[in-house]
């Protein structure tokens, strides 16, 4: 599986270079900037989850790489802005300096502008997606649900409102509900959307593996931020308990949160339990997703 | 006509204050925000045109509201972005302190990206738009395109760029198609795409007229930024100047910027020279751009 995931990943960041302007096209430093901030890197989680929920349902791939760009532009914008002095102030992502930091602010702000933009180009004019516009508008409208106010964005205001603030586990997930389940979700819906016939009952059982394995990521990656290490992470570990952030680890314990993602990915599973072996990609990611050490 | 043209601005701001969530909605602090930035000021020139160009063509008003807040909102986000001490570090937008100075730099961030992603939502979900998906889709093309690293993203970079270089006439107008035309072409192609079976030609002509009018607004926006006075215009007069920017008065003057500005709305009106009186608003607007005090 390891090798498929590696072959996925390397299809959108072929994908992306494609749709990202060069740098010799004016104004050739924001594309230098933007091609910096989203090509070569990453684990790309969100588009092989959009490649691997429509090869679940026998989509063929130049199908997918529409809705799989845009989710990873939209996940890496919101890095770019996530970044910057005015929030969490980072100077490392996946292990070189954040845009800010090799570019600078204006930059960076612009970078983020005009990734989220693209993003939503792809889904209006890739001629390779599904050939069936309502299908697609569905996707502009689930990409953009889940990155507005009561989406991704949303969840990051709730993030910087909570700093040095006691959040109940309710309050918690309903932070990464938003702030990273919304995307991901999203990412996997826009996979099935590629499959206009997909049945209700199926979409369902995607519906909530996407939302469970979302909780778990994130519940992964707070434990990741008490027990890896900077050079693996490629970030800086230790940087939410640093910034007085709420994490599962610093609510729950450690080994209740590890319980509990475990638990998460059991249930994700069981959603896409009635899929044939063509999902198996899918099935490996949610376990992979509570085992990954970055 | 400017009481039908006052009329078409309460009619964008009830619709937008329909759009925006309400600040009982969690994130508050975050809504509270994009309404403040949003709601409640600003001339409407954008979504004035998509009525007045959909008006032209016989659409009705209430399948015009869509793309009119969608347009609205791409504008006012990168108002707010701009605004960032990062960027022009204004205090002050339409009379009012501008978003980072009434909340804070990380909450304008957000602002500014949820504002873009609710204008591509309102695009995939508004059930009063034309009932054409592929006309629903070439919106968000249309509306991507504009707002993106090559269209008003693009032209804040350069403008960034050249603050305190010597720019000839052709870079500055280059700057100016990025900045401001590329959103205001968009207005004008989205109300006419509301009208699925509009005619090549019509549609050529409407396009020259955005073309024009857009790059004669910024002329007109540069000749203010010297003769206007701040009250009036709601923002710092002489910001421009001060920032050392590039403007047309700078480089040929201000008779010849105003002679030019004059020339671009006649070749406006020329390309619609055959659409009938149902156009008169659309006609009236492009006199109002060379002749406005803010």
């Amino acid at each position: 599986m390891e090798s498929r995931i590696s072959e996925l990943q390397k299809r959108v960041e072929a994908a992306l270079a494609g749709w990202l302007p060069e740098s010799n096209i004016l104004p050739g430093r924001l594309h230098e900037a933007m091609r910096y901030s989203a090509l070569d890197g990453g684990k790309r989680i969100r588009p092989v989850l959009t490649y691997a929920t429509g090869t679940a349902l026998g989509v063929p791939l130049d199908q997918l790489d529409g809705p799989a760009c845009a989710v990873e532009l939209i996940h890496v914008y919101s890095l770019v802005h996530d970044d910057l002095p005015a929030m969490d102030d980072d100077d490392l992502r996946r292990g070189k300096p954040t845009c800010h930091k090799a570019y600078d602010d204006a930059t960076a702000i612009l970078v983020g502008d005009a990734l989220q933009a693209l993003a939503f180009q792809i889904l209006a004019t890739d001629p390779h997606m599904v050939d069936d516009p309502s299908a697609r508008l569905r996707m502009v409208e689930q990409l953009a649900r889940a990155s507005g106010s009561r989406g991704m964005v949303g969840g990051q205001a709730i993030d910087l409102g909570s700093a040095g603030k006691q959040l109940d586990i309710a309050e918690l997930e309903g932070m990464h509900v938003h702030k990273t389940g919304a995307l991901i979700r999203a990412a996997v819906l826009m996979g099935a959307n590629s499959r206009p016939d997909v049945d209700p009952h199926t979409l369902d059982g995607l519906d909530r593996f996407a939302k469970c394995i979302g909780l778990a990521f994130q519940i992964r990656d707070d434990i990741l931020d008490v027990e890896g290490d900077t050079q693996t992470l490629g970030k800086t570990q230790g940087a939410d308990q640093a910034l007085g952030k709420a994490t599962y680890p610093a609510i729950i314990g450690l080994e209740s949160s590890k319980q509990q993602a475990r638990e998460l990915v059991d249930r994700a599973l069981e959603g896409i339990a009635g899929l044939d072996e063509r999902a198996d990609l899918l099935r490996w990611i949610a376990r992979f997703i509570v085992e990954r050490i970055n």
